[in-house]
């Protein structure tokens, strides 16, 4: 997200007059508190996300899955419970983070991990100018003694599963969130993503250190192939497996040293089950996502294909054990997809899995194209497409305008020839599908918001979502910030100072803010950015910024008598 | 359907080696046969359809009921229980009807009406050259005794209420729906279409005579306003309301003189609730689907929410009639409707119902105009855009390039600025909700097919579909035919002959067509037409048609010892 950086503090204006001194522990909310004090219908849970997998997408894959594999439904069909809304927390203007309605995977992640709506972009914090973080249900299980884990087709580091196990107020910092799941005790992480856990100098994306020596430190056994995952048995109680530097392969891109959603999840299962006091697990298949944002229908209905594979891996775990309940639903739809086009009451469902690689593995291909006969050529080797007209290929050579270019015009011309159509590459707000096994299954039927997800599964393996936030917000707070050219960080004094507890007026007289706590009071003015503590010309200054107040650190500290230091990799207040 | 005159006879070929012989009874399938001789769970049966209602349109009355009028949830959505497949049956090659897998609402109404798959465009006939009529829940209801009723906002005579109370080869048919009306003893008929009940001289389109007085005769009170509707009592046990000559208005275009489909729906189970043996009833918005159709999202967006309201209606009297079950679907999705587009994550739900009047209520401004300055004028006056850009304005006196010409174009420019999406004008394949309260929510819930709602709406009520079908088989054939330019009527001579119980051979060495059954023998040569019965020269004569063998009625009769009609209105053979 880029609003993160952009700090909104005081305003100084009559604005304050308004303003409500508030505490800081403020999120722990009725929705979490009706999973306190119940007790455990399931020891083990098992959550599946098939990522952008709207009704249109599941309904393509059904019907490639009876008319190519004469295969009449899905795994996914007997399970089917009911539908979830999505939508993001479009938050209020005037210091509050204002959100679009259609929601991101981190906003839609952090309501079925821990029962909260936040906005786009936030991994498991509230949606505040000063935030609060979440926990989730998997957070929850580890407190609780269950085993647990975290497994995925994307990075492991990618927004569905981060919500689960970390808190940074962007889903982009993929390094902190690495980091934190170094601590989150969390006993199976499998996905790709290696280049969050490395260094530069190893092909990675880390300034600081490999964590892969932390992990080995803690026990996690390594692997990063299919063989590994393989190799891996019930004794090895915590495995890192990263099987991609990004994202793992799609589908139809794999090699044998690719394990599939399904080879993981049975690993994952294998591993988990071992641990008597059960386990609690998300498996999401991450790539249908990917595939519809850039439109490319073949791999989306592979994708499916492949997550719903994985499904029949779960259940079938669940009905052998008799003790687990499994729930699945999708956090969004990608891109708009429709089955049909164009006035056509057809769909070219023979030519679906005519397309060999992924759009993703031409990109380089059609990124190099100088000519049209090039472009005939990369279509003709890939497709069943061999009278490719002059258009469609200059089409494909000029891109589609959007970010997607060549591969969204590659991809736009065969969606055509199967009859199906797109709306954009972005998400859009159709409800998603939720399926449901074991005693979950009543909890989550019918017409549910995807908060309930996070409700029912904490409720149904009896962990307390509310006392696990409560814990993390006692240790955490996410605020914004802004970082000075000389590099100190700064916080918006009035969001900080009344999440610490303060009160903060705006004096038009003097032209200065007034924070007090207790006996301590400070005097901000916003004409000569100096401070005075009690009286006192402070060591440092403030800053003003597009009308709001800023403080670094010590200010607060002094101000409240605390003693918070800066996290920066994972851009956080640490309160103890 | 353009297809239903197409006939393909008998092929004049080896193929015919092949042929198996075949009786008339081959219809009442084990699909039908399951709801034989169950005990009734409820009295009453209300199916509603939201016609075009996908999830997409579902989901959007919801943001703007949330968002607009402050309304968290739809009357619908605390009923949701599953959701149903839709597709046609796409039929075979060689000699059989090849639809198209997207269905129209003629074969998806056959399929939730009478429980069995059928082509586009068919209106409760099987997917054969010579169809067989299928059986609705309403026409078994009808013969149980119990009061029936159907309603809709659509044309009465279109697809959606056709498929309950007659049997057409062409949803296109409309008179011949607006007659079989008449015999089918359904009570309340409540919807627009005025124009096929009358002559053209009283601006209908019947070119045989005015139906009004017949049903007059029966015993309809006839209204035509709102007035007209809330004048009926229960007393009233039979009534026609016609509300409009073709359908009834859009909700954003009503006045006072037209009613709402609640108002509609609360008059009808006024009236059918004063049967002591129960009723049964459809209730259809069949709006939703032509302005999705059209791209108009506002009026489709108002569509749903006039049928929600209806809904209510229903619900309200099923949980204070408490022996009632209720049962919601649609038929399929309409247009494509994506919520959100081009990359962005955000709906402009406060736009979404600042439009005064529908599209279709512009058509006659928009195709009269002939400047962008007139159009940039139409669209002010309708919306809120007062900034149309002239590539906008100049795109809508153009059209889009479809049948909707300058009303899709129009459309295409609003829907950009509500930020949705449309992929086409036509259905799509996305599978669609089902809502259910009382006895029959257990039998429709999970991922389901659209042939169980019959099934299930049979079963609750104890009607037995198999057996009404039987009943309409041993009456009707709905052969595929030809007219020569002298008026004779043909029929394939091969799948007629082979569905009266004929053996049809060919013979390559006479070039001639040989069809027994029992003692009679008819001879026909494909070279000179001539047709011999028993060894002497026939009366009538063949015809080769693109490949195909056709014979009149008479042939048919002569040689299988029937005494066949033809009903030249409904194109059906009228067997005793």
């Amino acid at each position: 997200m880029k609003k993160n950086k952009i700090a909104k503090g005081i305003a100084v204006s009559g604005l304050l007059l308004s303003m409500v001194p508030a505490g800081i522990s403020t999120a722990a909310d009725d929705a979490a508190k009706t999973t306190q004090g119940q007790a455990p219908v399931s020891k083990n849970l098992i959550v599946l996300i098939g990522d952008g997998m709207g009704p249109a997408q599941v309904a393509a894959a059904r019907y490639y899955s009876k008319t190519k594999l004469n295969q009449e439904h899905l795994n996914l069909d007997s399970y089917y419970v009911g539908q979830a809304t999505t939508y993001a927390d479009r938050g209020e203007d005037g210091g509050k983070v204002v959100s679009g309605v259609v929601t991101d995977s981190a906003s839609a992640g952090t309501a079925f991990a821990t029962g909260h709506k936040t906005y786009n972009a936030g991994i498991s914090v509230s949606n505040e100018d000063v935030s609060l973080p979440y926990a989730s249900v998997i957070e929850a299980a580890e407190k609780s003694g269950k085993a647990t884990g975290l497994v995925t087709t994307a990075r492991i580091t990618h927004a569905t599963p981060a919500v689960y196990a970390s808190h940074v107020r962007s889903r982009d910092n993929e390094n902190a969130i690495a980091s934190q799941y170094l601590d989150s005790g969390v006993d199976v992480l499998f996905g790709g993503g290696k280049q969050f856990f490395v260094t530069k100098e190893e092909k990675g994306k880390r300034p600081d250190k490999s964590l892969l020596p932390d992990f080995q430190a803690k026990g996690y056994q390594l692997v990063e192939n299919a063989e590994g995952l393989q190799s891996l048995t019930a004794k090895n109680s915590k495995a890192l497996g990263l099987f991609g530097s990004s994202h793992v392969a799609y589908t139809p891109d794999r090699d044998a040293s690719t394990p599939s959603l399904a080879a993981m999840t049975g690993k994952a299962l294998e591993i988990l089950s071992a641990d008597e006091k059960g386990f609690a697990i998300m498996i999401e298949g991450g790539r249908i996502d990917h595939a519809s944002h850039a439109n490319d229908f073949p791999s989306t209905v592979q994708e499916v294909m492949d997550f719903d594979a994985a499904v029949k891996v779960a259940m079938d775990f669940a009905k052998k054990d008799g003790n687990t309940s499994v729930v699945i639903t999708a956090d969004h739809e990608t891109g708009g997809l429709s089955l049909s086009r164009d006035n056509l009451y057809e769909l070219n469902i023979d030519l679906w899995d005519k397309q060999k690689k992924s759009s993703e593995a031409l990109i380089p291909l059609l990124t190099k194209a100088t000519t049209i006969e090039e472009i005939k050529q990369i279509v003709a080797d890939n497709t069943w497409i061999t009278d490719l007209t002059d258009e469609e290929a200059q089409f494909i050579l000029k891109g589609d305008g959007s970010s997607y270019k060549q591969e969204g015009a590659y991809n736009n011309v065969i969606a055509k020839r199967l009859l199906v159509g797109w709306s954009g590459h972005g998400h859009s707000a159709v409800d998603v599908g939720v399926w449901a096994y074991g005693p979950i299954a009543d909890q989550v039927k019918g017409q549910i918001d995807n908060t309930q997800i996070a409700k029912a599964s904490a409720s149904v393996i009896g962990v307390d979502l509310a006392a696990a936030a409560a814990e993390l917000q006692a240790k955490y707070l996410y605020p914004k910030f802004k970082i000075t050219r000389e590099g100190t960080v700064l916080y918006p004094a009035k969001a900080l100072g009344e999440k610490l507890g303060a009160a903060v007026v705006w004096d038009e007289a003097s032209r200065s803010v007034k924070l007090t706590k207790g006996s301590q009071s400070m005097t901000v003015s916003v004409e000569t950015n100096k401070v005075q503590l009690n009286g006192q010309d402070a060591a440092y200054a403030a800053n003003v910024d597009n009308g709001s107040l800023y403080l670094p650190l010590e200010a607060f500290n002094s101000l409240t008598g605390t003693s918070m230091t800066w996290d920066s990799l994972s851009e956080r207040l640490v309160l103890k």
